[in-house]
């Protein structure tokens, strides 16, 4: 039993500060690292990227859209082959990060707005997923498990991961629960570390009707910017490797 | 006897159009395409940079400071570790959308007030040489004769590649004459022609005192946001072709 | 009968330009200045507005989506709370060109993809108008007949102005023929005049199935930035006036 | 004897916080609030407006070069036409959000990269100058002393006010020690204090060198972007008023 950890780190941008990225890197196993679309100047960039080599953590492209104002968590409705180009701008922009960090971007997933736009928006997965096989075919999106993000990339031949949140609540159908209604978010650690050791090693999650429903997850994403990141992370990673699993990245950024 | 001929491309952003860049690259050799700082929206990027590789002119990374209200024009007194963090973030968003268009970036040329700054700004021309050492220590830098960018470059060992400027008036120190100096600028485009045409067989180019100063250029300059500058390039080619130069870039954008 | 023509100026940025602003500030009565956030730098405004002044065209604040890649021509999600700012905000940057040009806002239409938002999203329409209300609740709204934004403005107690596009094909229940479809935009100066003068006089428009549409308009919109759009403006403002008809603004840029 | 306490507030951007604004309103007497330019989004701007307001704190506006990446902290060569009209778009745009929340814009004050550049760059200071005064030449202009901001806008018949710094070193001249030098920044909360109430009481601050410097400030300025900002505020309003010195503004924005 294996299973990878991800968060979203290098979201600072210029003077304002984001998240404990010092803290995150030495308990995930994946960095969604952002591209300066909706976060991260290229000096945060090639720090988080530097950082992430030096312990080993995978580096994968957060792509979003372009809103700093909004950090990237509003719907923009761009056109298909404008956000097609602005995925292919982002890989390129964190790969030359990477690149001089002796890493690389070994996976991609969509952030914000444009992750939950992809669930269902055909045309906008469809624009990313042309964007990453265009980049390179070998590269693995990481998605929400039944999006059309991951349904494309598979008829497009491209690798998919999926992933579950540690601190989500899910309905029956193992949909998630909005984040407007009751149980959307779980703020317990060891709570949440109980819930994703069950995740991983029965492959099934307590929905917030008290039925059981099955989710399958490659990765558990951990989100770094809210209260208490660090304490859950932590925590998730402990209760997993008690439990004998066994924690590491789905994809390797060591360069060939 | 050979030289090449260079022009800024890929300068529109968004709704903005700028410059001819269909009819400019039948004309260069080599196109210094803009890397989204100062201007060039990523739908462009990719579209100069398939149009470029359609023709066979090679493509070069024009980096700028991050000023779009600016497009790049104004002095801004960055970091030197910002700016080099900044080319790199240009350089790997550009080198995408080479990757997607059958081209590579074959050479850096820096933009606007940036250009400027790195004849003589210490620290911000070993910025930009620390980036193109980093990301790649066989890329060439092409820039004034003389400025501190080719000679730290050259200390650095990188390939340098030094340029004259068709439409602009020389001093008799083989410097430029200031844009608010009479003689800064040339319009006519067969005196234009017949001074690269000089300037190329012999290596001298007559200044605003009357005198020959000797200038050698690897390629020579078209500003592609002038009025005329289609024809001016025209001119030039083919003044430079009927006196049997060979017009032809110094990098290639073949991939490997 | 009278009848006010608006035009979108003021849509350059740094060194970008766009549209005629010379030559329809000479034909239309009122200017929808931009506010920046989709075009318009500061600089561009003022200018605008001092040469608006100078002609006694009343200027309106052309609000949009804070997005020049996208141009304010892509729906933002943005939240009500946050586009009410955003509103306010551009209402006052603009205010402030318009105070030391000896003019001023005498009016609000949304641009874009806000003004096509505003016809049908209800919590988006209801900000713009708390905008409005409580930066001057005197202060008319422009847009849309049927619109949510006007019925909002209207139950708000704001005063609301419409307007008909004098390029835009109608269908037979009043709505505009989507641009995606046949018979979307009339290119022809004397057609669109002909029309304009017919809708202005009669009250009525030829639909796209040949029916008569009653349509009513306080203003008629001539859109800037399509080619042609000076001698469109010319054409229409010349029948109007051949046919007897007023053409003056519904609002003053006066102050005091 | 009287002061008033400024701080820069407002500086949040989008998801990102920065300073304790709730904290230092209760302390200072003066709000230089960010104008979007460096930093603040409309709603932070709104917001803070409101708290000002409600608290009967002045509002200025903290006008700043356009570098959201750079937060107004590294020199821009903008052209004094473009500053002049950078500095009314901001005025405007946040005398809107003061409008709206039953307050004024009641003195300026440049902030960062600008502050300094103004003290000695003749054409940014008179740039800066020549906004305030179109907009309104009864608007006070908050700098520092013996600079050419306030030289060239007692000229020109402004209001001026000078400041002095909390926890910066000066030298024997009057001038602030260079941050990269020793003895630049004073951290001791109440060894700070102690020095502003001499300054207010004696107009004397005891310099690097030992010295005494003669020093008038009709305002101190507490750096709110340091940790401890709000502790050294607290000390130093509780220093001044045990020494019987009233804290009080030196404008107000209420509304006539």
């Amino acid at each position: 039993m294996r299973v990878d950890l991800n968060a979203d780190l290098g979201e600072s941008f210029g003077a304002w500060r984001l998240g404990d990225d010092e803290a995150l890197l030495e308990l995930v196993t994946s960095a969604n690292v952002a591209c300066g679309f909706h976060a991260g100047d290229p000096t945060t960039l090639r720090g988080t990227c530097r950082a992430a080599a030096a312990r080993g953590v995978t580096v994968g492209a957060q792509v979003g859209y372009r809103d700093l104002a909004g950090f990237g968590r509003r719907f923009v409705d761009v056109a298909p082959d404008d956000l097609e180009a602005d995925v292919l701008y982002q890989l390129g922009a964190l790969e030359a990060m990477c690149r001089v960090t002796a890493t690389r971007v070994a996976y991609v997933k969509p952030h914000g707005a444009l992750y939950n736009a992809v669930v269902h928006h055909e045309r906008q997965a469809a624009a990313v997923v042309a964007a990453v096989r265009a980049y390179d075919p070998g590269l693995p999106l990481l998605g929400l498990p039944g999006s059309r993000l991951l349904a494309l990339a598979e008829e497009a031949g491209l690798p998919t991961r999926t992933e579950a949140f540690a601190d989500r609540g899910y309905r029956a159908d193992g949909t998630l629960v909005p984040r407007s209604e009751p149980g959307a978010l779980l703020h317990d650690a060891d709570a949440i570390a109980t819930r994703v050791v069950r995740l991983v090693t029965d492959g099934v999650v307590e929905a917030v009707d008290g039925s059981a429903v099955a989710v399958h997850a490659d990765s558990v994403c951990i989100h770094g910017d809210t209260p208490g990141a660090v304490e859950v992370a932590r925590s998730v990673r402990r209760h997993l490797e008690d439990a004998g699993v066994l924690v590491a990245p789905f994809a390797t950024s060591a360069r060939g």
